[in-house]
């Protein structure tokens, strides 16, 4: 997928949602868990519910590799389930992966080739040549960790350097002088939207991925006040637990749509406030 | 396993040598490949050629990935055959993971319950609470990248803070605060030997493991000048392709013993010359 298929989809969407697949069987509803792939089928159910008010899946891998060979399964199925019944879906594979080049380099074709991708998040810690490979891909995206909205997110992240720079603006600024560095977005938390200010300094043009609204107490208006970019949009907002889990119930995927419309709604309102769709 | 039986075990063997099972089916014998499961063969018959010769088995999960569902079950089968056939060999899952808190421990269960490692390498660029859940496990061991050897090994690693330390100092320093850091162990590339004399500054006792010897331009004398512990020698020195490529003619396992063999062989008379073993 091109940058400008993906804003082409928000626009006509009018929403910037990513919706996180984070399955866990101990919060799915126990009615699934007689079918043969209980985290296929609940994953196919919200897909189908939610399709039209997002514009992204984000499965986190760690929720499949817990399940060992058959969660990979799972994840197999939902992408393909996914790149085959709705190929304008912008697909990541929430895996923070980063290692020494040519190891870089598998990871990149496992989930650029095999599993068909359109993006990976990485993280940034061993520098240029464990991301470059990544980048290489063209048409598929390599998300970075920048400034991440966790309890120890800014142990290191928000340490300032000699230059009095935090350590995440400085990621953010060396990675984009890397090659293919126009294949590059980051993940930024949302739990503090003045951070997407100094930012937007840097990256003016780049996507976003935040995460953090919502069940983690982020703003969906704070980030947009700062994080919106008139041009591209730039953001790529994810929910999981707020959505997938919005009921144990039978009607867990109606549930779902109907908080995902709530987030759709509040998107369609903020593009229209801002002249964009 | 505990660091008793760990160091127990190099001193009985002379040997500190972790042998890196990255295994890339280009570079592998070809009459292996014929085989039901060509990875899990090759690493058999490496582990068998050379289990008395090392103390630690470290296979870098991106190798497996790379082959989707069957890589990791040749990864399944080989942490099984290690476990089962050689119980007092020190396991490393190579992973580079590190997630936010309850993702984390998705992954700390992934390796070290359903697979069964000893320990996994983590990335710490999100802090504490990505790494504490993993440090939770008892008679586990969590190790952290600090300082690699790759080419973009000091982009970020080697920024001079405010407090004139480099980020990789203050990553292992802080990280010796949490919660049950006794289990943390750290990635420390043998690129220069003098990085050593300022990590055994802040961790005299921690662990190493160190990749970078040999192939990559290491020196093992140079490493253990300045990186020796002659209370529990701590130290790992991790070598993949040296070892495992040696030959790729059917006599593949027989080379790889030779080179695991001098190997160790320096390595015994680095402990004798320190009064070790």
């Amino acid at each position: 997928m091109t940058i400008t298929e993906l804003v082409g989809e928000i626009k006509k969407k009018k929403s910037f949602l990513c919706v996180g697949l984070d399955v866990d069987l101990t919060k799915t509803p126990s009615h699934l868990l007689n079918t043969e792939d209980p985290i296929f089928e609940f994953n196919k159910q919200i897909i189908d519910a939610t399709h039209h008010l997002a514009v992204a899946y984000k499965p986190n891998t760690a929720f499949y590799e817990a399940y060992g060979i058959k969660g990979w399964q799972s994840l197999d199925k939902t992408i393909n389930y996914i790149n085959q019944n709705y190929p304008e879906i912008f697909t990541i594979a929430d895996a923070k992966r980063g290692d020494i080049g040519n190891t870089s380099t598998m990871y990149a074709k496992a989930f650029f080739e095999d599993l068909n991708f359109d993006s990976v998040t990485v993280a940034p810690y061993m520098g240029s040549d464990s991301v470059e490979p990544f980048l290489a891909f063209k048409d598929k995206f390599t998300i970075m960790l920048a400034l991440t909205s966790n309890k120890g997110g800014l142990d290191f992240q928000g340490k300032d350097l000699i230059n009095n720079k935090p350590l995440y603006k400085e990621v953010i600024k060396t990675s984009l002088t890397w090659n293919n560095s126009e294949n590059l977005m980051f993940v930024v938390g949302a739990t503090k939207a003045e951070y997407f200010k100094g930012i937007r300094e840097i990256a003016p043009n780049s996507f976003l991925l935040v995460p953090g609204v919502g069940a983690q107490g982020g703003s969906l208006e704070g980030v947009c006040e700062f994080g919106l970019n008139k041009e591209n949009i730039g953001l790529l907002i994810n929910s999981s637990r707020g959505i997938i889990y919005a009921s144990k119930g039978e009607d867990f995927a109606n549930a779902a749509q109907i908080e995902a419309q709530k987030l759709q709604a509040q998107m369609a309102k903020i593009l229209a406030d801002n002249n964009i769709a």
